[in-house]
């Protein structure tokens, strides 16, 4: 640990992460936002609705950090344990907070809802904390200190963490502690194992200056790099930037892209900058490829649409695939897949088309095509291309497999 | 805490888990299948790539826990902290373990590669363990005891870990802890807010016996209620059974589902019961109902596929809707997601579809239509309606609350 920063520790309150019923996303969230500032994250932990969990938990971090983020345990049905207990711990005494009143009062009439009294009862805030109000929901956010360590509790809906977050802590916490930056550098390689990876650039990674460290990320059957510069030597910024250019050049056969973006993204860039246009038709994946491309913001710009061919008869119906094709090779093959690209195109008038058709499982394989058969199908103006994919995965993973690794034989195909 | 109950920490180790580039999936998902064995997951922390923090975790959760499970930090490129520290830790030496040596040279077989000395190093292992061979990737995992604690190690991979766990951790855990049971019963309200519901269900809620909690979960704008029982007690998997039938008489009228399912499981099961089918128009959420639909397995019984018309030609040469209708509507509109509704319907042949049309941001609204319009629409035969929505979160919240609403204004729909 790197004693110049400023290190935090996150504390998620609720019996749902401890049964698996809801995955932590705000860590992560709330790790970037940090990181960010320059404050590293040393520990997480996640303790259930237990008044006993969550004090030791305030007890063992304040040991660890001298910033601890709690979120959870607040709310209309969830107060009665952790605001009062934070009362106790930091030795206070519950008041109305008017700023809060107001907020709730406000919410509601929005709503057009009566007001109940355990609405009014979220008000209520200990005496010795700073309030730190909530624009998107009735719990407000409390800012306690003890002992030169900042804690701040937020509810845990993750839109009205992330308002507090913004509005208010990330700025309060640099105001305060005035962090030494932590600077990351990103890239995605695909077609090359980690342990190759690794012999490739140990040379490279042997020779990293103490204060910059590398990490590998496997990602969906590809590989990340990841570079992290830490401490506030001015110079350190310029150091990692020369030792990110030498590991780029050292991969560069296999880069995808050098910077922290998914391939949608990645893909969606280049079709913006030559002003050219993309349509789908997907049969295995069965929409998630026009998910993953339209969950980036303006990607109406290149992105026309298509179809989700589930059934054959949809295959026929909406690309003009031809019954002869379907009889003869099956929907999963190179042929079905190119008709079905083709298709699409043609129909939207699109520059390019990507095309999927496989078994996800667990049912539906059989011993020439067993299950993560996927075959992709790309087309363009005078020309096309198939590529085949054997996943071994559950369901879930290997759509999303087949979804990324698409995309990357679309980019490919397009850069070609 | 209930003592009766065999408590388990979780420890995940990554630097990608502490900045934030990674969502620790792992952990829910582990924390289920305990669960369901009974084991109950009291803490879950996650650490970095640091020899002291890992450490001090091994420390800490052994106060807490009988059984310790980690992920993380083993792999080609990950092996230098982890290993030897866990040898050290439990006072062992490193040796190779022909098992998982076999199983290295047989992958690498497999996949028809050169072997090297780094992949050759995964198959070393300390002495003081039970090795857990890994049929899915070359890390083994590790099974160590120390003063009544278990402590299992695994690598982060997650189809990795979870071989591991279903064909090894879990029933040697069953076979070491005979673990009481603990059962939960879950129920989906759409409609109510979470204050609403308890005042509704408070007088419920104080007359639960003392072995049964009921926690409330907002998830998308709707509520999810649990009730969880636990002990070894032979009468508690009945008396939850009455408890949870009075809860769910309680909330009929808002009743989504009483299982522990989410949307697209449900309309699943009633078109799949009906032997009805469906197709999707998608412009707004761009592919993410039929992805969410088609996540269910056998799904292909149900659903045909549909269009993902994101650009208003497509809307058009996909569905049929008329040119006038667009000029004098807009795209999101309750008349151009009816006929986009109705159109597809007509093309496909199913018996119900369902349309989306909205602005999902962060551009595009106007003083008319904001950021988070989204307009949805249903057909079936000689039947048609839509619905409203106004969201107020981000592009990605936004896209998931229209789908969550969607699928459940389509359910309302069907069962009419």
């Amino acid at each position: 640990m790197d004693t110049r920063n400023t290190v935090a520790s996150i504390i998620t309150i609720g019996d749902e992460l401890l049964i698996g019923q809801t995955v932590d996303t705000n860590s992560a969230w709330m790790a970037q936002e940090l990181n960010a500032i320059g404050v590293w994250v040393h520990r997480r932990v996640s303790v259930g609705d237990d008044r006993d969990a969550i004090w030791q938990a305030l007890d063992e971090e304040s040991k660890h950090a001298r910033v601890i983020l709690i979120t959870g345990g607040l709310g209309p049905t969830a107060d009665d344990i952790t605001k009062p207990l934070l009362c106790q711990y930091f030795g206070g005494r519950m008041v109305v907070d008017e700023g809060a009143l107001a907020n709730v009062r406000h919410i509601f009439q929005m709503l057009n809802r009566p007001l109940i009294e355990r609405n009014l009862k979220q008000a209520e805030v200990p005496d010795v904390c700073t309030v730190i109000q909530n624009r998107r929901g009735t719990a407000p956010g409390m800012w306690f200190e003890k002992e030169g360590v900042v804690f701040v509790s937020m509810p845990g809906v993750p839109h009205e963490m992330k308002g507090m977050m913004k509005g208010y802590v990330i700025p309060a916490l640099q105001d305060r502690f005035r962090p030494a930056p932590i600077l990351h550098r990103t890239l995605l390689t695909a077609g090359i194992g980690e342990s190759f990876l690794a012999e490739r650039i140990k040379e490279f990674e042997s020779t990293l200056p103490r204060n910059i460290k590398l990490a590998y990320l496997p990602s969906y059957g590809m590989v990340k790099l990841r570079l992290t510069g830490r401490g506030d030597d001015p110079r350190m910024e310029a150091e990692l930037q020369a030792e990110f250019d030498m590991l780029r050049q050292l991969v560069e056969d296999v880069l995808v892209t050098d910077e922290d973006k998914g391939i949608p993204q990645v893909v969606g860039e280049i079709l913006s900058s030559r002003g050219q246009t993309l349509s789908t038709i997907e049969s295995c994946t069965g929409g998630y490829i026009g998910h993953l491309i339209t969950s980036v913001p303006g990607s109406s710009r290149y992105y026309l649409g298509g179809a989700v061919a589930y059934s054959n008869t949809l295959k026929m119906a909406l690309a003009g695939v031809r019954p002869d094709t379907l009889s003869a090779h099956g929907a999963v093959s190179r042929e079905t897949v190119l008709e079905m690209a083709n298709g699409i195109r043609d129909r939207t008038g699109s520059d390019f088309a990507i095309a999927t058709s496989g078994i996800m499982g667990p049912d539906g394989g059989t011993p020439d095509k067993p299950v993560g058969t996927v075959w992709v199908g790309l087309a363009a103006a005078g020309r096309e291309a198939a590529s085949h994919f054997q996943f071994r995965f559950d369901r879930q993973r290997n759509t999303e497999l087949a979804a990324t690794h698409g995309l990357n034989a679309l980019r490919k195909f397009i850069l070609v």
